[in-house]
Order: C-alpha cells, then structure tokens, then sequence
C-alpha cells in the first residue's frame, strides 16, 4: 500500500451492544476489562479491527470471541470519533447492536476480559471510554425499531402470546401500553400469525401462540408518514 | 500514544452523498479526481480523517473545503469497510450525506479534485470505489427519511406551495403521490403551517405559502408503528 506509516492516523475498533430480554428487563451484556485503560471496568465487548477486516466482520467475530455469540441479528450502530474518546490515543469506534433472543447463551471471557455478566441498561454500572453513552444512543434506536419496524421479533422465542409480545414491548420502551390499541395495531399491521397451539396463561385460560410472519420484513412492514 | 505504529491498521476518510433538488432532479454533487486511484474519474466529495480529529468534523471539513458548503443538515449515513475498496490498501470510510435548499452555492475545486458538477442520482456517471453503492444507499435512506420524517423541509426553501411539496417528495421518492393522499397526510402530520403570503400558480390561481413547524422534529413527528 502507498500509505506512510508514519503519517498519524486514527486507530478503528468495533463495539457492540448485544440485548437480551431477561427477568423482565432489558438487559446488555458487559465485560469486565483486564487490560489498561480502565482496567477491571466494566464495557461493551468489542475490539480493533484488524487490517483486511471489515468492521462488520471484525463485529461477528468480537461476538464469538467474547460472548460466544453468533448467527444473530447485528446492525451497525453509529461511527463514534471524538479524539478525547479514548486515552491511549485518537480510536474512532463503529458501534453496533445485537438482538439474541434468549440469554441461555455460553459467556466466554476473551483475551481482553476478565468477566462478563449482563446488566440491566437502565441501570448500569459505570462504563469505560464512551461506552455508557453508545449504550444510551442504542437504548434509543432499539426503542425507534420496535416502534417502527417489525423488528421486535429477534428479542423473542419464535412463538409466544400476545401478552408476552405485549411485555416484550413494555419492557423496551419503558412505558405502560393500552392492550386493546395495542393488539389493534399489531393486527393492523399484519405482521404476525397465528398458529394452532396454545400455552396455558397466568390467568388459566390457554393462549394462542403466535409468530412474526417469514416475508414480516422490518422496513416494509414499517408505516409510511406520506403516501 | 501507546500503539505501536508499525501494526498494520485501516485507514479512515469520509465520504459525503449532497443532495439537492435541481431541474427537476434529485441531484447530487461529484468531484473529478486529481490524483490516483481512479485518476479523471467522478467521486463523492471527501478525504483522509485527519489524527485527532472526529468523522462529523472531517465531513464538515470536506463539505467546506471541496464544495464550500456551511451549515447545512449533515447525517452519518453507515461506515464501508469492505478490505477491496481501495486499491491502495485497507480504507474505511464512514458515509455521510447533507441536505441543501438551493444549488446556488460556490463550488470550489479541492486539493485533488479537478472539476466539480451536479449529476442525477439516477443515471450518476461511473463512480471511484465503491462510490455507486454508498450513493445508492443514500438514495434509499433519503426516501426512507422523507416517507417517516420531516426532514424534506431541509432540501426546500423557508417558504413553499403544496404543489412544490409534492413535487420535491414526488422527485426523492420517484414516483407520482395522489394529491388528495398527499393532503391529507400533511395535514395529519401537522407538520406545516401556513404564512399569509400567497405565490402565482401555474394555473394561474395564486398558491398559499406553506413553512414547515419550527419545532418540526424529524423523530417526534413520524408515525409510530405501536401504540
């Protein structure tokens, strides 16, 4: 390549929130550093993207190595670069976030990592770096998907009751919804389907199990403000 | 800082994708390319991060210095690191695009651009990179933006008729909007209000002047899927 390595250049590391619905609340996974900076601090997993990697690769591969973590759904988040970021040096970071649908996953701690645990985002501890702040900005995007898009379906098994999709939602956007309006607008949105199978719920009565339609694809299945 | 500069890294640029609306064309603005790779061909306008500096400021950075464009709506669009977009070595671009309301700008030729002009997004000449893909996925995120936010209002000026709304959103989304639909959405968005000042129509009948709220959030004012 025709770079010189000496001109000073940013350094790129990849990032990810990975978030599971677990004990009623929504919840991250954090690792527990054993490296400086911020040695035994908790922060998101992730790492530095490694020449001829792409950061989406170098964001799967982080997942498997620190969480054990893969075939899930993965988005690129936001590029964070402040130059104070981070006080080894300027390291620009492309966050990402993660739906696993359910916690009965193997925690590995990678190289880097002491510990990992998951931890409720409305109450985390402190982070390293600008961690607690990536993890803010996902809380939000996560909550504007779920409202906008169909893809609340990667939080949850692949049937459950509309009750349970109800939670689900409550959980995320932190806030109490109107069941009647609620199911109306899932009904209108066409999304789901029902299946013949039922569970028995808390109130004794079986209910019926559902599942997010197969082509219920997020951006489609999304409102459109103007016609 | 503590690394070592001998470890190989990717390299960091940005990329930005202008839009406006010109001749009845959503258009965006190239640079001719001064220098190899892809020497004489058209790019997006952008360059190297510099060593301290974040993604946002490089980008306000490029705007200014290759297009002399200020203080317009800018948005990070998603970082490409693909190992083979640029021939010269691992280079990852994080992609931003910028809204302006009129094309009556000054454009300046950058430190390695030879020529700068306006193309359709629709048949854009040959493009450097993986410019063609960052420029398509622009587009899309562009009509994304306008279908469930008020953002349309930064490619638009202070003050305009419907039909000139509909126009604009017609030529973005590419495709013919049923005026009455188109109507009655605006009106439900509540998203505009109307001046006192009226503007000749083409049929003759002077058109009520519309501006958008200023408190027009692009995020609070899109429909939500869930209650």
């Amino acid at each position: 390549m025709s770079f010189s390595i000496t001109d000073p250049s940013p350094r790129l590391t990849v990032d990810i929130v990975i978030f599971c619905l677990r004990k009623g609340e929504l919840q991250t996974l954090l690792v527990k550093r054993g490296i400086e900076p911020f040695r035994d601090c908790w922060a998101l997993p992730g790492g530095f993207v490694l020449y001829n990697e792409s950061p989406d690769a170098a964001a799967q591969r982080e997942l498997a190595e620190e969480a054990g973590i893969m075939h899930v759904y993965l988005e690129q988040l936001y590029t964070f670069g402040a130059p104070e970021r981070d006080p080894r040096g300027h390291v620009v970071t492309v966050a990402y976030y993660a739906l696993i649908p359910s916690a009965d996953i193997y925690l590995q701690a990678g190289s880097d990592a002491i510990d990992a645990a998951w931890h409720n985002v409305q109450a985390p501890p402190p982070l390293a770096f600008d961690h607690a702040h990536i993890l803010q900005y996902a809380v939000q995007r996560l909550r504007y998907k779920l409202e906008y898009t169909a893809a609340g379906f990667h939080l949850l098994p692949d049937e459950f009751t509309l009750s349970e999709l109800q939670t689900a939602y409550e959980i995320v956007l932190n806030e109490k919804l109107d069941k009647r309006n609620f199911r109306r607008k899932l009904a209108e949105s066409g999304v789901l389907v029902s299946t013949d199978r039922y569970r028995g719920g808390s109130e004794g009565r079986p209910a019926l199990l559902y599942r997010y339609r197969e082509d219920a694809d997020p951006e489609v299945k999304a409102r459109r403000l103007f016609p």
